[in-house]
């Protein structure tokens, strides 16, 4: 690893799967020029209900990975592993480090009018109290409420987007925080924005927060600030790296990426 | 290890996460004087969508897991394993070996009428196409209808066992099997006996054969014709061991168990 991050080497991203795609497609919209490596570890995903001491080790080897990719900079693109192993990710590596919870709690503050706030996520990110956490950074006042939708993400990758079922479940889910009266909701799991649609529905009227979006954003101030943007004004390429390449993969990957995916390397050592 | 497997020596079983615990259930029902081992390997779970690669990869480390714990017999406790690495299993041990699928098969042909056999399972075991190779090999003649239910899975760690959203999904999943009028279903995941009653429902008047229990009668057989059943009379114990103890994983244990799981000990070197 060189020592200093040069402006044209990659963005490292990660997932526990393929749920960080729509960060990825969230950095390509803004940051065109970057190139990225993205890689989602789908041989052992889901990290939502793992224990916080399996999912540092698996952040710590994801890390690994990237830095063996020369990357300039590494965005956590999964709200577990920016919850509860965001750490051990700045301790692997040398370069700087943008997890998806600060950049949600930042947009979710800005939003809120009424200063209540629902946050939604797995159970390892709920349980984690990272949102609440950041939010209450930025004001102290803001009231959170948070809410496991664990049968979520199983949702998104079965592609039951405008199912029934769906919304049956996103309304017994999001009741108790419509109960609470909240005005802004952090969609706090890579997942969630594919469900954005039905998750309108059921909390209509509510600010939702994509923090793939908002995450992008801040990569971009960081890379302004520590001049490390490419100047190349070329489209940048994103070579992705999967732990295994399971069953409808491309399939499944297209729905969260937007497009296709194009060419998939499945990266060894991962178990 | 020893060569010759000893009488009073336990019983491996194991699965990718908590799921097998249902065939352990019908283990100690059938033979209470038996010692088992289990694993669950809950850090990687689930198997069910990952590659056939990956799956034998994870099948050969379970495995030496058990044989260092000195076990009779390997019990594979997992339909996903059964389906698409029983070989690799069978290689890395020197003890009889038995999955679920051959005697969930038997099971099925004793029981069909009109030879209309539905299976449902993961996507994995449901594009290996293993039960209908083995329900043909007992019988040529019979039709065999697969349906992959992935939500099945997180519906049942979930516990909504009784709710009307797994009731509206099941109908979707297993329409296409009342249409083509089967009079016997195959609940070819050992997390599906969870969801027992709502299948029950939805496909009133089909016969259903829960995979563990058929196990249980061909681990009592294999134990009677190898001379390796335990002599003793005492109660057998049960050794638990999972490579992550992950969030709330004592409730939905016992739901699995039907009882209290008593100690678990994490298994090390999963990853």
């Amino acid at each position: 690893m060189t020592s200093k991050p040069q402006q044209a080497q990659p963005i490292g991203v990660f997932d526990s799967g393929i749920g960080g795609l729509t960060v990825v497609r969230a950095l390509v919209e803004r940051l065109p020029h970057e190139n990225l490596v993205y890689f989602g570890d789908t041989a052992r995903v889901p990290y939502g209900p793992k224990s916080p001491q399996v999912v540092r080790e698996y952040a710590a080897q994801d890390t690994d990975f990237l830095v063996s990719h020369q990357v300039k900079m590494i965005v956590v693109a999964c709200n577990t592993v920016s919850s509860v192993a965001l750490e051990v990710v700045q301790k692997h590596s040398k370069v700087p480090v943008v997890g998806v919870i600060v950049p949600g709690a930042r947009a979710a503050v800005s939003a809120t009018k009424k200063k209540r706030i629902g946050v939604i996520g797995t159970v390892g990110t709920i349980a984690s109290n990272a949102y609440a956490n950041a939010i209450r950074q930025f004001d102290a006042s803001a009231e959170v409420i948070g809410q496991a939708c664990p049968l979520f993400v199983p949702l998104a990758e079965e592609g039951w987007i405008d199912h029934k079922a769906t919304e049956m479940i996103a309304k017994e889910y999001l009741f108790p925080l419509k109960l609470q009266k909240i005005d802004t909701l952090v969609l706090g799991c890579t997942h969630y924005p594919i469900l954005e649609n039905v998750i309108r529905t059921v909390v209509d009227g509510v600010t939702l927060i994509d923090s793939g979006k908002a995450t992008a954003s801040d990569v971009e101030q960081v890379l302004e600030e520590q001049h490390l943007r490419n100047p190349s004004r070329l489209k940048g390429n994103v070579q992705f790296f999967v732990s295994d390449i399971p069953y409808r993969f491309s399939e499944i990957g297209e729905r969260f990426l937007g497009h296709t995916l194009g060419k998939v390397r499945r990266a060894e050592g991962f178990f």
